[in-house]
């Protein structure tokens, strides 16, 4: 198969998948999410594509699609020399363009759209090589991966030549650690057995047969019902003990203040982090919540919803998040999301991203496993987010075995979606949604 | 004519004007900016109609018109009462929609759409009261003003009891400062004659030209080139003296130290401020700014590109804005401004509203004359952004007189845009629009 030099076209679908039946996903703040994509293909002038994919819980997803398409023209016709070239200007290019910069600036759809595009070239770019994304990071001289990043506003906090410095005080024992990785894999943590609204007994159920499976680490979603919170709390640890790790994920309910009480009375079953506590833009707010809960044993965990690497650098220099959950398509793509990994690194803070949903998971073990190797060289307090569904859909899904991500070994990063899923799923002309609009499970989404 | 009861259709518009052919509004990061409107009109059953919208600077803007689309179910059928009824409560209902609000929350396009909603719903009360909007809010019970607002994350900076009693203590007076303030108008400053790509000439000519008409109050883009920004301040300074007010802006160009030093070599020019110097998410950025130059009596503004009430938050704790500058459409409405109006009282920092592009004139003053009667109480160190663009597109448009706003008088908030201006620039298919891609001024934006 000859290399392909130009993208000739770029296509999005709005892919959604119908999670709200049965409760998937369920949280104190998106209490029925249809777990959904922005789909990128970019099309070559070979025969090689890059997918690529911004992370929705349904409605919107075509606000992200459109958003996609007004990026099209910056994108089609670009030699991809060019882009890879200077992959940190080109990212600059998209994140600023000189209009679209005022609906953000990187932020918001815009910056969704932004990422689904990038994870797409980043997807191409490692089937060129031929290499799983992970792959291709690790084997990059330090200046080429630091060419891909955009340092504007990252200065006070890291600056290219110390991004530079520190991936070489790292090379050495990369090879030992990739060796070491592909023997145990990279450890994960389940949020598929303790969704809110899922009931007493399914909790018990699902826990108990992932400890079957290995895993060792189990998050539950809190923030309903203090009462209704702590039973659940209780179930956790009466089935996975205490040498298990245990963490809560508020997503963004509480109040500063009412975080803190809230976590106090849940401080008994030792979670090990509190997640999204309350509103993800409020650093000093999660600082004072980390101020308050670290005497106790409770760090606090955020990124999921942190728009850039400039809101990244306000919750490491105001020491807000003690894990730094960094989303795949939240912020713009692989290369912001080297940008946060170097600086967490340099503020000793762990990189623990969030996953699940759909295709997150396909994502995010790839930048993790290439922290570890190349970065934090560290598995202390290192954990992926997982949930098992929707993996059926992916043309290269996640493997756990022994409660760990098996290190993925196919070319590419998000590698696809099937065409069978596409072709069911797609939003609203799929097969599967003029079903459910026929039989009138849901209505359509004007 | 009959008051309205219910909501019956929501239309939106993408409005475009090609301010980019004179470099009108060109700024270090907007070269070529063309000023348009996500323009909405909410229909109701009555001849009432209520217009609002978001500014935006051209492409892009049929993503936030996608958005408001999105939102229009939220919207269409409510009955005014339960809307007026609990304004805060149906605010919420839009910014936390389960499913859209992972596009956010509260920032970008979403909370411009938002924006552009909320404000239509607001022009529609005022115009049901037959009074101004700034009227409708002076004349409120501070209760009900207060009920207008979501005070989630913000009950560590200012509770909901604390509001009504601020806007009690200042109860005494008010119709004194409304008097005072329909002599005087409102201090403005201008923009005008400052944009980046203005040559040296245009500066001194619009600058005497603004002396002679009364204008007291200027402001000068920055951050292209320091040797042309130093000789750009001389031409200022010798055209308006020292006795008249001038600030200068960055538009978000530096990095944190560049911006410290780039400003201690304007110092000598005496700059009242400068604006955005950088990324508007760096919170402890600006702070670091404020310290190296409020000892220069350089105070640092921001708030143009400030997301949400969580954003304004911190930079109000952090002491990183000296001048807080709302912007009408970036939050999430009269609601939300009214939330950071309050905010801002309470931690003495006065409030000077962005405005220029097209229809912000129109639609800050209104947040400042009320804040000044019901709120600040003070016109120290207050003053409007003004820009002297596309006012005759307006169906209501502000009038500056000797430097200042004249109180608006003619009922509703945005009031309209002109039946004519819709035509002509509506986009892509207005007939200014058709006309320039046909001769070749333009390609229409895919």
């Amino acid at each position: 198969m000859s290399l392909p030099t130009r993208i000739t076209d770029l296509i999005v679908k709005d892919i959604r998948f119908p999670t709200s039946l049965e409760k998937d996903g369920s949280d104190a703040m998106h209490k029925s999410p249809d777990y959904s994509l922005a789909y990128v293909t970019v099309k070559t002038d070979s025969e090689i594509e890059g997918r690529g994919m911004t992370f929705t819980v349904g409605r919107g997803t075509h606000i992200v699609c459109c958003a996609v398409e007004a990026f099209k023209k910056l994108v089609v016709g670009q030699k991809l020399a060019d882009i890879f070239g200077d992959f940190g200007q080109f990212w600059q290019s998209i994140c600023s363009e000189d209009q679209i910069r005022w609906l953000g600036p990187e932020k918001g759809v815009t910056h969704l759209a932004t990422a689904a595009i990038v994870n797409a070239l980043w997807d191409l770019w490692a089937k060129m090589e031929g290499k799983p994304l992970w792959k291709l990071l690790v084997d990059m001289e330090p200046e080429k991966l630091v060419s891909t990043i955009d340092f504007r506003y990252m200065e006070d906090a890291l600056t290219k030549q110390e991004a530079i410095e520190l991936l070489k005080s790292r090379q050495a024992g990369k090879a030992d650690r990739e060796a070491e990785l592909k023997n145990t894999g990279f450890p994960a943590y389940t949020t598929s057995c303790g969704w809110l609204d899922y009931p007493d007994d399914k909790i018990r159920k699902l826990a108990t047969e992932a400890i079957s499976q290995g895993m060792e680490r189990f998050k539950m979603k809190v923030g309903g019902d203090i009462e209704d919170d702590i039973r659940r709390a209780k179930i956790f640890r009466e089935t996975i003990g205490y040498d298990r790790l245990w963490m809560v994920d508020a997503n963004q309910k509480w109040e500063v203040q009412e975080s803190i009480d809230w976590m106090k009375k849940l401080a008994p079953y030792k979670p090990l982090w509190i997640e999204e506590p309350t509103n993800p833009d409020d650093i000093m707010g999660h600082a004072a919540i980390a101020e308050a809960l670290n005497p106790l044993g409770i760090a606090v965990a955020t990124g999921e919803h942190c728009q850039n690497r400039v809101m990244f650098k306000q919750f490491l220099k105001a020491k807000a998040m003690q894990y730094c959950q960094i989303d795949a398509c939240r912020v713009g793509g692989v290369n912001e999301c080297i940008a946060i990994i170097l600086m967490a690194a340099k503020y000793n803070i762990p990189v623990c991203p969030h996953a699940g949903g759909v295709g997150l998971c396909e994502l995010v073990q790839h930048l993790s496993i290439f922290d570890y190797i190349s970065v934090g060289c560290s598995l202390k307090n290192r954990t992926i987010e997982y949930a098992d569904h929707l993996h059926e859909h992916m043309e290269a899904p996640v493997k756990i075995k022994n409660g760990c991500y098996v290190v993925p070994t196919v070319p590419g990063y998000l590698v696809g979606v099937k065409e069978e899923a596409i072709k069911q799923f797609e939003y609203p002309m799929g097969s599967e949604w003029q079903r459910m609009f026929a039989d009138g499970t849901f209505e359509p989404d004007v």
